[in-house]
């Protein structure tokens, strides 16, 4: 499926005016089915749909381990992917009927995650990353962003070790740029533990709750965090860093995860 | 309830490391009870929660005559908002089960809505802006955006006519500073037939059935449009622009709305 589509446009800079064909990016509701059962209609890029699906379930706590994966099918011209998962909670339906009743922007049920993941806090053991490394990341992360670069309508998110990246990940959505990311890491058999989370995006409590549920010890955003990401962070032991751009950031949580001479 | 607050932070810039005290914006989960039923947790900015339920009521369709409204009440310590209505729809809990289980972004009845509106297409008269216009609501919804200013975290939706922004409102959520504005308005009694609906966001097909459901003929973009919004405004009879910024802009869709020379 394309991730994005020619369309007419006319644009205006001063008073010219100029008939054109520009990009934009796609957007398409895609329906997972888990076990048979439709879970939840996503807005996304479709790419790496796959992935979403994975990187969602773990996000809110329906797929731990890789082997209870049996069968993962993308329909395209139906726009669904039927996952079928082993090892289903037992009180899944509940749990899911709770978190969507508690939806709309999807949190309520974060609560409860968060306060698991608070629970078992990511220790600091010493620097994981100087100065440096977070100005290289930042510049090829940046450079990765080819659908931003051509549609200026996506957010991007990268799984770093180090100075490199690893994964990266686009799409309309914020939450699911990053849940595309972590989904293709976790195929891929890559634990996230000492590793580094970037996204292009806000950052709330949701994608907060996102980076402790999966084990992330520094997150680092080109945007602003919110003031409960703020205390998630704390909370869950995580190096939270906002406004990274060139030669500025700002610190929020755990700064003895970087190395700051 | 405070909108932002402030953090210690280490700010580095180059080779300087700063210890300061930075301000934030807040995130609060807010729990709407419709006629004594929980029926959404929304993350957002804690400033105008009435209109933010009404605003939402409105945007998913449970609300249409203010006259419905019976009773508003905000709750500040329980970080609930209790709002009863007359007229619910008899099928509505059905109606929003099918909308919350298709949510995760909220989407899938929103399809339902959007065929609704597409089939009661916003007619053109004749040019209702110029190009100068657009330029002088561009510069007062900047200024306007205090919050954004000094936390760099939210997003801003502004209501218009002509060269006149009627009113405004921010959040850390791109739908809930839309919602807030469309409930500002409908509590003031002010139509939106002929107005402008501004935002600082990225317009998804959320956002252009949001403008459509509350007959907005116009929405003004500083960010990029998805290709569904685009097809949704083409088919609702609404002019879409987006990138506007300082002399640029980018007519996606019924540009007779606009005075071109």
């Amino acid at each position: 499926m394309e991730t994005k589509i020619e369309v007419p446009i006319l644009r205006i800079k001063g008073s010219s005016v100029e008939d054109l064909i520009d990009e934009v990016a796609t957007e398409l509701p895609i329906r997972l089915i888990l076990n048979g059962e439709p879970l939840v209609t996503l807005l996304c890029t479709p790419s790496e749909l796959e992935e979403l699906t994975v990187g969602f379930l773990l996000s809110e706590g329906l797929l731990r381990e890789k082997s209870s994966i049996k069968k993962i099918d993308l329909n395209e011209p139906e726009a669904t992917v039927h996952i079928e998962l082993s090892d289903l909670p037992r009180d899944f339906s509940k749990l899911f009927e709770k978190r969507t009743i508690s939806s709309g922007c999807g949190q309520g049920v974060t609560f409860t995650q968060y306060r698991m993941e608070a629970d078992r806090r990511i220790g600091v053991q010493c620097p994981l990353l100087s100065l440096d490394d977070i100005r290289q990341l930042l510049k090829t992360f940046r450079n990765l962003s080819s659908l931003y670069l051509e549609t200026g309508g996506v957010h991007s998110a990268a799984l770093a070790r180090g100075q490199d990246i690893l994964f990266f990940s686009e799409d309309i959505g914020r939450h699911n740029a990053v849940d595309k990311l972590i989904g293709k890491a976790f195929m891929k058999s890559v634990s996230m533990e000492n590793k580094i989370l970037l996204t292009s995006g806000r950052v709330t409590s949701e994608i907060m709750t996102k980076a402790g549920r999966n084990r992330f010890p520094i997150l680092i955003s080109r945007a602003a965090p919110s003031c409960m990401a703020i205390s998630y962070a704390e909370d869950m032991g995580i190096t939270l860093i906002g406004f990274a751009r060139g030669e500025r950031l700002n610190l929020y949580s755990w700064p003895k995860r970087i190395k700051l001479d």
